[in-house]
């Protein structure tokens, strides 16, 4: 009998007052409220992507289809103490990644190279995929695709760049939210959400942006 | 014996007072150069994956490596013009992506639909491969992304939406920049041009951004 492996993601999370460059935006109980529907997403693609998710929180929290991990430190000090506790592949993504699917997880899984990065834009890093995580070193903050590179070459391990507009999409400011209702599916919780608050594609002057329908 | 045939690429391309959008930074006949730089960069990456760049121009241009097509019109009517002359398939390709690359190139063309888009960030586009473009009317300005899937719908075409980071990546603003430095390879002009006008990353607040060493 074959039994399918499933291969762990970590998903880093801090629910409180997330998203904080949406202020202008949405309210904190909203933000609260988006946050948790991208993460939804989130599970729900890494899942049909071939993974066992687990929620990486600083608090106590619940997340259909993932287990929870509750380890109140920085994002880098988590993801390292919880790296020191695996002896297998493991997947990282960020909760924020609202337009990942299946294929872009399987991209990631699929690297022939010891560890794949997906950046994301500014210099960031949204995905990282680890053979052997006992083997890396989260260094999140600044440029951290950079950084990440220099980590895999301090141990000597080979790095795919992963091509992926999906896994480079963060949402994190206004202009991002047009690419949730842009190039969200019909299976998007988190579009799905921002349409319920009454936010829509609006083009002005030939640029594209997000509109909010006033509160009634 | 065995000839393997090339797919033609058009650029479209307005040499004059290109990248407005850069005039904070950068001088006219600097916009001029950089963009002289990406459009280098784009022929090298259309050839390498195999295709026949053609400079679809507002005005004579020579650019190594790519015949010149003059037409003094608006993008969508010099293009819908130039597709009205084609009776093979043809991959347009934005003067401005900057990061392309080989495989990039190749994931479009390898498409099983009629029709592959890349879009760009907010809605744009900055690639689309098809087929049959007797069959095909470019609409660009305002989403045009979604417009080119509507038009593709209209004439009962199939459409595979590609998912790249570097074809997702089109140079407009000082943020563009910042992807330039970071993802430009050891061949890039761009990335060159940007260095030799003393640009270079900046940190600051956790943020990356760009430098530009003052003038002497």
């Amino acid at each position: 009998m074959t039994v399918k492996a499933t291969v762990k993601a970590v998903i880093p999370f801090r629910p409180v007052n997330p998203k904080t460059r949406l202020s202008n935006l949405l309210s904190e109980s909203e933000r609260e409220e988006f946050t948790a529907a991208m993460l939804n997403d989130v599970v729900s693609a890494l899942i049909e992507g071939g993974c066992s998710p687990v929620l990486l929180s600083t608090r106590p929290y619940t997340v259909s289809g993932a287990e929870t991990v509750v380890m109140d430190l920085g994002l880098n000090e988590a993801l390292n103490e919880y790296f020191s506790t695996l002896h297998e592949p493991v997947l990282l993504m960020m909760t924020d990644i609202a337009l990942l699917n299946a294929d872009a997880v399987r991209k990631m899984l699929s690297t022939d190279a010891d560890i794949a990065i997906a950046p994301g834009r500014g210099g960031g890093t949204n995905s990282i995929f680890i053979k052997d995580p006992q083997k890396f070193r989260a260094d999140f903050y600044g440029a951290s695709f950079l950084d990440h590179l220099a980590v895999a070459g301090s141990f000597g391990k080979s790095v795919e760049v992963i091509d992926s507009f999906r896994l480079s999409t963060d949402i994190d400011e206004e202009e991002d939210l047009t690419e949730v209702l842009i190039h969200g599916g019909a299976k998007s919780r988190s579009k799905k959400y921002l349409e319920e608050l009454g936010y829509s594609l609006s083009i002005e002057k030939g640029r594209v942006g997000v509109h909010r329908r006033s509160h009634k």
